[in-house]
């Protein structure tokens, strides 16, 4: 039996090429059961016709199936399914069924409903995207990640590529970090003291998991990056916030009983206060008297495009009491999830011993691309080119700020890529928020950054790594307006 | 200044191109401090007779450099170190000191000292490779993984690589599992329903974080997978080992207030038994009276070359009581890191918040290109091509077995890629391996595989996935002479 051109079709919006798209059309055809063992496709030349394509499009694709065993040829006769394609199971698929399971109770542990707040995934269509933390994909070197991408594809890395590395890494990311990556933040460390992680965030979990019991204490900065505080009250272990000031977290306010305390000295997050050099001295000295460990969470060192970056604390610490957290999923893209920690022995032996247990290592091919694009040299360069841009958008924020009289709270000595800022004290930023995402407009409420009782409402994070430097004064003329109605109708505290 | 052409070497071991060897070696130079701003570079001509390259390479090389501001070039007079070049620290580094720490008191909990195994990495350097779950490079289709990658590196699909998912997946690697890859296991799931794990491994440790409590009590097989082992009793609940016989897990050997049971039905894991129709029933039968759950690892179903594999036990499931663990690190490669779970919404919503927590998301690219060797039909062809090497390394290995008289405790009905061996009582096979090794043979010791008072030493494992089919004969007649020589010499029981 033929099979009549006219069942064939391509999605408008599908994605890859034309080739691809045929390939996987008949493909799925063939998977799906419509297509049948025997049955003689269209010619090159109808199928082409039809779809609109050129005919040497659809040969290539009927090559590639012919290839994979999914088509066979009969000479002149043409193209057939082949008897060796998979075939759909003949087994029917369970109907959906009312669950007889009582969920409430088999759930042993619930992990939804924290205090992280979940962003809008499609900001890129809005037209003034304050947001934080996303990638500029107008400033990444996207044809060079592509080259090193296809290098560590290779015939030649493919081994560590494919293979287990049970609980190992990269090597060659791993001696990069050492030799390079490290020593600009005034860290020797040696390779066995160096653990790759799936993002910052990985990094956080596990020191949390390695460091916290139900009968331990953790401080951490008040406000703080909102995803380590639900780490924190998932780990169970006493959290108490500690409220920083204009230079970050003050020592002597940390309890005394604290074992492991959680820090962000080069650049607080959210007030992005820089930590001077003798509080940090303070700091590394009151965690000497507690006999309690410090995790060190060094984020966005590398958007310091106004002077150098402070030495991380973890340069001090000749006591091997800092925990250092670094990250490329800020500086590269944050769909890369690549991130490391550093520590003493025997702190990244449990951790890796975890790590092994939870995922055992983030994907090889991922590790080697990016070890390539930092050892060519492609990763400063890239650095350099977001410093740019961001020295460029940081001028034009504070320009637009101050025509605008907004009030800003906290903004990085050295650089980075967001100002936190305090709304007039009647306004709740989250209601402000919505409001401003209608008129295309996006910000970061600040209250899921606070802990403890009291959650002032009228902070938010004004982000400008991912909003056109021409779009920024527009987009806070719309803030400002937003906030004068809000202040205008209805509050009555003023 | 010019930079002495001597001072230029190649790694003789290094990978990559001769060209980024070369950008590679000079940034570097430049990052550690040996090369300063405004020296002078070696000239092309001069740098590629040193090295011995061609002179283009060079050339393309230093343009590279220059492209990063690594270099500036000063027309006719050549190419110098940049001004604006990344500058190596002027702090010095923490000097190598004595951990003031008490890491036995710090450490909160530990994860390391499990009963998994390590495996030796170089596994591929021995002759005769008798290891399991390792990639056959000469098996897997590198080209068309390559042009996947590519196409998912593409500027089309830039997007969904580099952004944050926060707690999603890629929609298209999703609609592809449930419309084609479950199906064919009898499956029917909504998207809601599959969550992308970072392999197996990860998707039964989430699994085990969500249902289990130290108050809880699990059934596993015993013997069974070893890093499961681990994670269970990481996870402090009850554990409760149930021998399996020669159809896998027997249902009423399950103790009554079991909560959660994990179970691999299709192909019991280490001992390949398949799990009859009756039995399967008489499984969830059992789970439906105590109302425990069933955690199905359907590991190694794409290896049923012999014939096609049952329907997988959530397929029988009308309750919503099992949970499916699928996985594409064994049939892909297991550097891939790339796996599923399947179940009812209110599990997969606290397994999807975990994992946020966790690490986020396993990265975009991998699941994208994975997504298009799917839906391409490569992995299908790859399947097939597995399936055929497969099947004639197994008579290969049966022959051997027959010829040498050794003992098989158990093999797959469908295919599989080892075989689950008993060697004479009296010998213990972590010793017997560890002498097999020094003779290029490489076998997994089974004792790790049980649990409980009693673990047998006499079992092993024979994996037939990494060793070519021309060396199975000679490396089961030197696992034999072992075996032999063990029983002449020493241990008086027999």
């Amino acid at each position: 039996m033929a099979l009549p051109v006219e069942t064939f079709f391509l999605q408008p919006d599908a994605q890859g090429t034309l080739q691809s798209q045929i390939q996987q059309m008949i493909a799925q055809g063939i998977l799906s059961g419509r297509f049948q063992p025997g049955e003689k496709l269209p010619s090159t030349r109808k199928l082409a016709t039809h779809l609109g394509v050129s005919r040497i499009t659809v040969t290539i694709a009927y090559t590639e199936l012919l290839a994979n065993d999914y088509l066979t040829s009969k000479g002149r006769s043409g193209y057939f399914v082949s008897e060796n394609a998979p075939t759909p199971p003949s087994f029917s698929p369970t109907p959906d069924a009312e669950d007889a399971v009582d969920w409430a109770r088999a759930l042993g542990q619930r992990f939804s409903g924290g205090v992280t707040p979940s962003k809008p995934q499609d900001w890129s269509k809005y037209r003034y995207p304050f947001v934080y933390g996303q990638a500029d994909q107008s400033l990444f070197d996207h044809a060079n990640w592509r080259l090193c991408a296809l290098q560590a594809l290779g015939q030649r890395d493919f081994e560590s590529m494919t293979s287990d590395y049970y609980d190992q890494d990269d090597p060659n990311l791993i001696e990069f970090i050492a030799r390079h990556t490290l020593p600009r933040r005034g860290i020797t460390a040696k390779p066995e003291q160096i653990l790759i992680t799936m993002g910052a965030q990985n990094a956080l979990w596990m020191t949390a998991q390695v460091l916290l019991t139900q009968r331990r204490r953790a401080a951490l900065e008040d406000p703080c990056y909102h995803a380590l505080r639900d780490i924190l009250i998932q780990s169970r272990c006493h959290v108490n916030p500690v409220r920083v000031d204009a230079d970050g977290l003050p020592p002597e306010a940390i309890p005394p009983d604290t074992d492991v305390i959680f820090t962000t000295p080069s650049h607080q997050c959210p007030t992005n206060a820089t930590m001077p050099l003798a509080r940090r001295r303070a700091l590394l000295e009151r965690a000497r008297q507690m006999d309690a460990l410090i995790v060190e969470d060094d984020y966005e060192f590398e958007t310091s495009f106004l002077r150098a970056p402070s030495p991380a604390l973890k340069s001090l610490d000749t006591d091997g009491r800092v925990i250092y957290v670094g990250s490329f999923s800020k500086s590269l893209f944050p769909g890369l999830r690549l991130g490391y920690l550093v520590g003493s022995e025997p702190f990244i032996r449990e951790a890796r011993a975890l790590r092994a247990s939870v995922l055992r290592h983030p994907p090889g091919h991922t590790q080697r691309t990016a070890a390539y694009f930092l050892s060519l040299g492609h990763y400063d360069a890239l650095v350099r080119r977001m410093g740019n841009a961001l020295h460029d958008r940081r001028a034009r924020m504070e320009e637009g700020i101050r025509a605008h009289g907004l009030q800003v709270a906290g903004q990085g000595a050295h650089g980075g890529s967001s100002f936190w800022m305090r709304a007039p004290d009647h306004i709740d930023t989250h209601a402000l928020a919505a409001r401003l995402r209608q008129r295309g407009v996006l910000i970061e409420p600040g209250q899921s950054f606070f802990g403890g009782a009291e959650r002032p409402r009228n902070f938010y994070r004004l982000g400008y790594s991912s909003i056109p430097a021409t779009r920024i004064a527009d987009g806070l003329a719309e803030l400002a307006r937003g906030i004068a109605q809000t202040s205008g109708i209805g509050h009555i505290r003023a």
